[in-house]
């Protein structure tokens, strides 16, 4: 079964919004067996959109289109897919009351724009939009080939559309159009670190070659790692494990993990099973590594806390790094980095922290110290460690890699 | 002058990696007087690809594509062009050059697959690719009507891409291809806080449906703001500008900022201005704010620093907030925010302090303090206040709302 999404917005096509409505939905469908074709992004243009629409139908028997639903002028999607099926607007009684409901305590959103919410295309199948007032609407047609085809409109903003998928696009796929046969896709990711790609594919090559033509291998290098994912494609899930098997054997030695799992959730896992505790001192990551230690639910049963020194004045006031050091061997320094992690790990009374310090830029750079130089300590309980690492040029791809490094080495440290 | 984006690879359509680069992209090209009219993700697929190249030239006249330009074998873009331009690889010794240049102290990295990375299609220019092995290509074409089109291949890492396009194809752009007339393209966007979206549209009906058709308005709500953007096609900026002026006046009392910036750099500068110093406190928000306000460089201008305090034991023992009010009211309540705000900007010594204390869920919440709710604090020079806000019900959209209603009423307060 494929499908095709199309993104809906001016704001898409001037960068003003990142798409991330896309990604989220692929994984949805692709763990449901619905193979992606293609995401496109167009204007709120209805001649645009028409085109999208009849490209997407040529390839694809499920079409989902996000955005443009709002009540103001510049959303004209519901209006374009009346027309596009052949249909028009009337009201509808249930969307009605569900809006009123909905902002029951809000009268001030109550006005005649909302009102417009509750007009639907009338061949169109309402679903549930229960944290908004946009209609999802679902249409059918018969795409030639006695194959019907399908297409759902959701809202563009991203709480609303997941909302949507998984309360009720995802279930009326499942039990109304995917009840027939259905291609079996089997993915497998694991995460290697610390050999550039080329030589792992070397590394690969031959096993590679022998794979089957419907198992798939593909690199994707990302913050300093390197996942590798099988994909097969209507197999049995054994034989693509029995690949995997073979690969994994091939790189053990560069091997972080053996789940696609964000680098921050396998390190919970492994603190919680040890009853342990974290903290991260903080320079230049500035607090990423905190937000990434506690982005998911359950994270207090392992983090406990951070401290942002980002100046050197609250490295020495709150961190208690000693003063002489900062100035003898700067910010940026094993010394300094080292009682980071231990002063962070006393003040927070923790079992691990983190600490980071490094050059970020632009500015600030050295001879001896580069931009990107960034130094870290590990303290545990049996010891604490430091290492210094080049993360590249820009900013944002330095703390982001020192963040992954962190993670990456103290997940290291517990295989 | 339209042009559209293809982005390649197997990664996008199962939802493994989040497609930043197009929005980052469409930024620039706009900037430029480049419209951008479609945005297009396909599969590692040659048939996939060609057929995207031909509905992505059937509509515009530049077309750039992201991806697929590594060693591995799944990486397919180059041969796909190849054979798309009719013409085939050939060994570039200027390429070879830069690679063995590039990886001089990387012997590993130096094998035999990366040596592919030097075979490049005979009939492309070659753009230098400072900080990767990836070949930037340009190739040309016969688009009929006299119409020369043009296509530019970038590797699909961001920083490579961001790279590529800053040095090298953004200037090749403007000095060869668009020194002719151009469509003059004119964004505004002011943003507003404190009404809702259709409430706002009724304010600027009148106004809105007298726009001339050239310049049009847009709404985009964001993290508790509404950006309103006018945009003018061919038309003097002036006349942007005066329609601009009126908007202004008819909602100028939910006015957050008069730029289309991120909330942390209106802010940062507004603290440059005062040479004033901020310091945060975050529970629920857990250093997501911290990581904002040091995001861009120059932050350690008006930055000193964090204590992410999750664990009340933290509270207490670093931000010095009574165990008393923890116990009777709770971590999510004013006297505790409050206590942290002033806290940390005495322990940090700064002249401002932001404080965050909620229920991220999706547990921990209570009839009384549902998921969503969030107290946060600001500590000035001239007193410290709180508030109470409800923020939705899913954990990163609480903590990333959070975050802006902490800027925004920061901003507010300097208006």
């Amino acid at each position: 079964m494929q499908s095709e999404i199309i993104t809906i917005g001016d704001e898409l096509l001037i960068g003003q919004v990142v798409d991330t409505n896309s990604a989220w939905m692929a994984q949805r469908l692709n763990e449901i067996g619905v193979e992606l074709k293609q995401i496109t992004s167009v204007h709120d243009d209805e001649a645009h959109i028409r085109q999208a629409l009849d490209e997407a139908f040529s390839r694809a028997d499920i079409v989902f289109t996000t955005g443009g639903l709002g009540p103001t002028k510049d959303d004209i999607t519901k209006h374009v897919l009346a027309s596009y099926f052949n249909t028009h607007l009337v009201e509808s009684h249930t969307v009605k009351e569900h809006i009123l409901q909905l902002y029951q305590n809000r009268p001030d959103v109550l006005n005649r724009l909302t009102a417009t919410q509750w007009l639907v295309p009338e061949k169109a199948l309402i679903l549930e939009n229960r944290v908004g007032s946009a209609p999802l609407m679902v249409f059918s047609q018969n795409g030639g080939k006695n194959q019907q085809q399908y297409l759902f409109a959701m809202p563009g903003v991203p709480y609303e559309m997941k909302i949507a998928m998984e309360e009720q696009i995802l279930p009326f796929l499942s039990q109304h159009i995917l009840s027939g046969a259905k291609k079996q896709i089997t993915h497998r990711t694991i995460m290697v670190s610390g050999i550039p790609e080329s030589s792992l594919a070397i590394v690969l090559e031959k096993w590679e070659s022998d794979l089957p033509t419907n198992i798939r291998l593909a690199y994707l290098p990302k913050d300093g790692t390197i996942r590798l994912r099988l994909s097969g494609y209507g197999v049995e899930p054994e034989q693509v494990d029995y690949e995997l098997h073979q690969m994994k054997d091939l790189v053990k030695e560069w091997l972080v993990a053996e789940q696609d799992l964000p680098l921050e959730v396998l390190l919970g896992e492994q603190l919680k099973a040890k009853k342990a505790t974290i903290a991260t001192a903080e320079s230049c990551t500035g607090g990423k590594l905190a937000a990434l230690l506690n982005k998911h639910p359950g994270s207090s049963a392992f983090y406990k806390g951070s401290v942002v020194a980002y100046s050197n004045e609250v490295k020495h006031n709150v961190l208690g790094v000693n003063a002489d050091d900062l100035n003898r061997y700067g910010a940026v320094s094993e010394p300094v980095v080292l009682q980071m992690a231990e002063g962070v790990r006393r003040l927070l009374n923790t079992d691990y922290a983190i600490a980071t310090s490094g050059i970020a830029g632009p500015d600030g750079g050295s001879p001896e110290k580069p931009v990107g130089t960034v130094w870290m300590a590990w303290a545990t309980p049996t010891g604490t460690c430091a290492e210094c690492f080049h993360l590249g040029s820009l900013r944002e791809q330095i703390t982001d890699r020192a963040c992954m490094k962190a993670l990456i080495r103290l997940l290291q440290s517990f295989r």
